[in-house]
C-alpha cells in the first residue's frame, strides 16, 4: 500500500483555535515544498535546509510581497513524515488573522484546505499506521477524562491490536482442530469430542464479555459520573448540595430543573467530571406534582453512579429510606447522617453498618464540618472511580464496539448450540468471527468505510 | 545585557487550549535539557540529537515509567533560541490531559510554570530583542482585526523603532543648534534666532499629532465599528436591520435591548467586525419611556462610526431628520430612501446630494433589492474603513500612547511659549522629550516597569 494516496496537496491549522504564543500549520502532499517555497523568504534557505531541521523564515504575501509573519518551518521528506508524503510544518504566531493569511497564500499556490482527519487518513493509506493506531490518535485528542485517555494511549501503543491478534490466534487454533476432525473423523463420542474445544470457545467468550463490560463502565464516565443526593424531605439535601458547590470553584455548567425536578451542577472533583443532583425529597404524598418529582428521584437512585444518602438523626428510619437500601447496589451508596446534635441516631448507624455502607455524622450548618464532609465524599468518589480506573478498554469507539458486540452474540450462539451443530457450521461461524477480528484491526480498503471513520476526526489531524 | 536572566527553568503550553491535532509545550532555562531528559525516551537519542533537529520520542511518567504520549521534540542551545537560554519545544497531541501530564512530569524535575510573558521577558533581558519588538509580539498574538494586526507586524519589523530613532535624531539636531547658541550667543534678534528651530519643532509636533490621530482611529476599530440604523419611526429601519442580518451568516453575538433601547448584532462584513444597531424612531412624543429611547438614538447618532440614515419616500423631511444632518459629520452618513414606489422623493434626493451623502432608493420589502442594498452598504463600510486602513500606527498599546501624549503636550507647550522661554528652558524640555523617546524604545531596566509590561502578555509567550 506504499503508494501516494492522492495527488493534491492539503493544508490545515493543526493546533487549537485561539490567541496563543504559537500555532502550527501543516501542509502535506506532492507539492508541499513547492507551495511553501512560493510564500517563504528566504526561499533559497528553505530549499537548502535539510529535512527535520527547524529554521527561521518570513511568510510573505505572494502578490504584494509584504511580510505576514516571522515563523519557523520544518520540512519532512516522503516517506519520513506523519502522512508518508512530503510535509511542511509552519510554526507561526497564534492569531487567527495570521493563520488565515498564511493559509490564503498556500491556497493561492494550489493547496486546498484538508478535510477532517485527512492527514491521518493519508498516513493510513500510505501504510504509515494501521487503522487501530489511527483511531487511537483520534481518541487521544478527543478524550475528556483520564480513563478514556488511558484507553487511547494504551491502544496507541498497540494494546488492542495485540489482544485482537491473540484472539485471532485462538480462533485459528480451534479452527485447525475442527478442520482436522472434519477431514479425519474419529470414532469417539461427538459430545466428548466437542468438549475439547468448547472450553477454548467459552474462555474466549468470557474474555470478550469482560471487555464489553469495561467498555460499558467507561461509557458511563464519558457521559459524566452521576452523583445524586437522595433522601426524605428536610434531611438536608439542598444544604449539602450547596456546601459541595460552595467549596468547589470549578463549576462547569449550571442547569435549573423544573420546581419538582432535580437541580444539577457539573463540577470537577479530583480531575473527574461529576454531575451532582439535588433530588426531590422522598415524601409520602398524594399531590400529583410532588409525585412526579419523587418518581424522578427514584430514577436518579436507580441510575446514579454514587448515591449520597442523607438521613436526619432526629427521625425514625422511614419506609422510603428502607426502599433505597432494598433496591440499590449497596456498593454505590455513601451515608450522611445530618443534624447529629439533635439525637444519637443508633438505629441509623446500625443500618449503615449492617450493609457495610461508609457514613459520617455531621451538622450541615456548621462551617467547621465542611472540610470533613468534602473529604469524605472525595475519597469515596475516588474509590468509586478506582473501580473503573483499574482497567482500560481495548474498545475505544462505536465502530469497534459494534464489531465486538456482533462477535459476542455469534460466539454465544455457538456455545448454546454446540451440541446440535455440525462441525461444518461451527467452523463457518468461527470463520465469521475471524473476519470480525480482521475488520476490527482494520484490514479494509473499502473507501466508504474509511470515509466514515476519518470524518469523525478533527481538521488538521 | 547578554547574561542569563534567572536561574530557574520555566515551562508552559505555547499553543491555544482545546482539542487539536497538536500542541506545543515550551521549556526554557538552564536546566531545560536536563529536565526533559528525565521524562523523555529514548534519553540517549535526545542527548545526542543536535539543536534545531526534530526527532520522535515518548514522554514517560517519571515514577511509573508509563508512556504519556508520543511526541516530537526540538532542542535550542543558548543563545540560539527565542529566550536566549537553553530551550526545548515538545510537540504533543493537543489534549488537556496530555498537556497537564507532561507539565506535571516537568514540574517533578524542578521546572516551574512560566508567568505571563515570561519567555519574551527573558528574551528581552537576554538581549534577544528590544522592548518594542517584544510588545509587538504581544500585539501580533492579541490583534483581533486586520488593522491592529498590520500595526503589530509593521512594528515587529521595526517601523515604530525607526520612526522613534528618526524623531530622536531630529531632537538631537535641534538641541545641538540651541546648545551652540547658548555657548556662542550672537547679536541677532532673539525671535529671529528662534524661528530657525521653531520650524523643526513644529514639523515634529505635526508628525506626532498625526500618529496620535491614527491611534485614535485604530482604537475605534479595536472596540468595534458601530453602524447604527437611524431615522424617524416607520422609515423601515427594522426591515433593513433584518435584511442585513438575513444576508449575513456570521452573526457573532445577539443582544436584545429593552423595548425602547436599540437592538444590536455583531456581524462581519469584509472581514471587519461591525456592530449594527436598530435604533428607536426619532418621533415627536411626550411619552417618557419613548423619550428615553429617542435620547438613546441621539447618542448612537453621535457615537456611530457610520450612520445608515433611512428616510421614507412618502413623507416630508421632518425636523428630526434635519437635525441628524445638522449635528453630524456628513462624511459618516449614508442615505437610504425607502418606499420608493410610493412617491418620487425629489426633496430628499436633493437633501442628500446637497451634502454629498451617497444614497440609494429602495423598496425594502422586495427580495431583488437585497443584493443591491448589501452592496451599497458594504462598499461604504469599505470606504469608511479605508480611512483607517491606509495607515498603520506606531503606537500599539497604552504604555506607548501615554508616552507620546506626554510628549505631545510638552512639545505644544514649547511651541506656545517659544518666544518667552530662555534657550536653557527649551533645551531642558527637549531633553525631557528625548528621554520620553528612549523610554518608548525601551532602554529601561526598571524591574517594576518590566513587570507591568510583560504581565499583559499571555502565558507561553
Amino acid at each position: 500500500m506504499n503508494i501516494l494516496y492522492e495527488n493534491d496537496t492539503i493544508a490545515a491549522l493543526a493546533t487549537a483555535r485561539g490567541n496563543a504564543a504559537l500555532a502550527i500549520i501543516r501542509i502535506s502532499g506532492k507539492n508541499a515544498f513547492n507551495s511553501v517555497e512560493k510564500c517563504i523568504f528566504p526561499t533559497i534557505k528553505f530549499i537548502n535546509t535539510p529535512p527535520k531541521r527547524l529554521q527561521l523564515f518570513t511568510i510573505i504575501n505572494i502578490e504584494i510581497k509584504k511580510a505576514i509573519d516571522e515563523v519557523t518551518a520544518i520540512k519532512y521528506e516522503n516517506p519520513q513524515s506523519y502522512t508518508g508524503e512530503n510535509m511542511v510544518e509552519i510554526l507561526c504566531h497564534g492569531n487567527e488573522i495570521i493563520i488565515e493569511e498564511i493559509l490564503s497564500q498556500l491556497i493561492k499556490t494550489g493547496v486546498r484546505i484538508a478535510e477532517k482527519g485527512e492527514f491521518t487518513k493519508r498516513a493510513f493509506l500510505n501504510g504509515k499506521m494501521d487503522l487501530l493506531k489511527a483511531e487511537s490518535i483520534n481518541e487521544l485528542i478527543a478524550s475528556t477524562n483520564p480513563i478514556s485517555y488511558l484507553c487511547a494511549i494504551e491502544n496507541y501503543y498497540g494494546k488492542s491490536k495485540n489482544i485482537l491478534l491473540d484472539w485471532k490466534a485462538k480462533i485459528i487454533k480451534i479452527l485447525a482442530e475442527i478442520e482436522t476432525r472434519i477431514e479425519f473423523p474419529e470414532e469417539d463420542d461427538v459430545i466428548d469430542r466437542k468438549s475439547t474445544y468448547r472450553k477454548d470457545i467459552e474462555s474466549l467468550s468470557i474474555e470478550i464479555e469482560k471487555e464489553l463490560n469495561i467498555r460499558e463502565k467507561i461509557k458511563v464516565i464519558d457521559s459524566g459520573f452521576m452523583m445524586p443526593i437522595v433522601g426524605i424531605a428536610n434531611a438536608g439535601k439542598s444544604s449539602l448540595f450547596n456546601l459541595i458547590l460552595g467549596y468547589n470553584r470549578t463549576i462547569v455548567h449550571h442547569e435549573e430543573g423544573t420546581t419538582r425536578d432535580a437541580v444539577s451542577e457539573e463540577i470537577k472533583i479530583k480531575g473527574e467530571k461529576i454531575k451532582i443532583f439535588d433530588t426531590a425529597g422522598l415524601n409520602e404524598t398524594k399531590n400529583s406534582v410532588e409525585l412526579m418529582g419523587i418518581e424522578k428521584s427514584w430514577e436518579y437512585i436507580k441510575n446514579g453512579n454514587l448515591l449520597v444518602f442523607v438521613t436526619p438523626a432526629n427521625k425514625e428510619i422511614l419506609e422510603n429510606e428502607k426502599r433505597i437500601l432494598k433496591e440499590t447496589n449497596k456498593e454505590k451508596i455513601i451515608g450522611i447522617i445530618s443534624k447529629k446534635d439533635l439525637n444519637n441516631p443508633i438505629q441509623k448507624k446500625e443500618m449503615f453498618q449492617t450493609f457495610g455502607i461508609p457514613f459520617i455524622e455531621v451538622n450541615l450548618i456548621e462551617e467547621e464540618e465542611r472540610l470533613r464532609i468534602i473529604d469524605f465524599i472525595s475519597s469515596n468518589i475516588k474509590k468509586a472511580f478506582n473501580l473503573f480506573n483499574s482497567e482500560s478498554s481495548i474498545i475505544c469507539n462505536k465502530r469497534q464496539e459494534e464489531i465486538i458486540r456482533r462477535t459476542e452474540s455469534k460466539i454465544k450462539s455457538i456455545i448454546q448450540n454446540i451440541d446440535q451443530y455440525y462441525d461444518e457450521i461451527i467452523s463457518n461461524d468461527l470463520k465469521e468471527i475471524l473476519y470480525n477480528f480482521e475488520e476490527f484491526i482494520g484490514t479494509t480498503d473499502n473507501e466508504e468505510i474509511l470515509e466514515a471513520i476519518f470524518s469523525e476526526f478533527c481538521i488538521g489531524k
